[in-house]
């Protein structure tokens, strides 16, 4: 049960913009532009870079919702979503892609586990000064997100049909748009 | 050295906020409403547990800074700070900014951390739903802000009057005003 009053059927942390839209304007603005604005990598390339810290955080809204949405922007699809949440190690994706899911995995343990070696790793894939900034902030932003969605106890969907739904309306309007998730 | 190529003399997120104006705007926008916005949690009260999130975290520049704007709007001053951050089982607050302290600090371990005892405990301590949720919003806030600090390396004042320029700065003009840091 979630740790504070939410509208029935409204899962994850649509429940919460819902309970407090003075904080829902700022979160969604910030993932709008993280995940959509103007950037060198793909929207699909940050909404995995998402899912994956998200899988790390263990907070399955978040990790479903973005596994999701990577999905429909990747051209893996899916596959390639399971395989880097599996580890990155072994997955499909540029090394520069996978230089950045390691940074985005120090971001989670904490910010001084970010190391000179892990940027410069990067860097040596041609990641730019934006793409690192991009990669720290969105895994930090999720760092937030996923304590925000458990540390309030809010619901989870059953099937994977409402992440889908969740998941064609942010692909199509985007997350500030009335009714995004 | 920071990690990203920032202007000199801005240290820890000013200069972020300057490398990265789209992302900065979003991100102030949030500081403001969590911790100046309207609340029956007082803004001393707030920067206090942002100040505290920040220690566990052991992210220097955010936890002098919000230790030194919570010191400039509470009574106890900066020797309350002191005692909260070195163990709010101790320190004079409030029963009930106690055990949201309580609460903040599983948060910053993880979302799944956040117990009903835990929010119970607040609850007995009249609590809010709205308090309740802010505390968990705030601390998860500061679980971003203080990776994407020290993720991005970077740099820290070397004395207190920096923070307390900054403070006095914060506590008349707010997060969202041009300078502000």
């Amino acid at each position: 049960m979630a740790h504070v009053p939410l509208p029935d059927g409204v899962p994850g942390i649509v429940g919460l913009f819902a309970f407090r839209p003075e904080t829902a304007g700022p979160l969604n603005s910030l993932a709008e532009v993280l995940l959509r604005g103007d950037s060198t990598l793909t929207r699909g390339e940050r909404e995995l870079i998402a899912a994956y810290v998200s899988r790390l955080n263990a907070c399955t809204f978040c990790c479903e919702s973005h596994s999701t949405f990577a999905a429909l922007q990747l051209d893996g699809g899916a596959d390639l979503v399971d395989d880097v949440l599996a580890g990155p190690g072994d997955a499909a994706v540029t090394p520069k892609l996978r230089a950045l899911l390691d940074v985005a995995r120090a971001v989670q343990v904490g910010g001084q586990a970010v190391t000179a070696e892990l940027v410069a790793e990067a860097r040596s894939h041609d990641a730019t000064d934006v793409e690192i900034h991009d990669t720290v902030l969105i895994a930090a932003a999720f760092c937030m997100f996923n304590r925000y969605v458990d540390g309030l106890g809010t619901p989870t969907p059953d099937g994977p049909e409402a992440y889908l739904e969740m998941g064609r309306m942010i692909v199509e309007h985007g997350y500030t748009s009335p009714g995004a998730g």
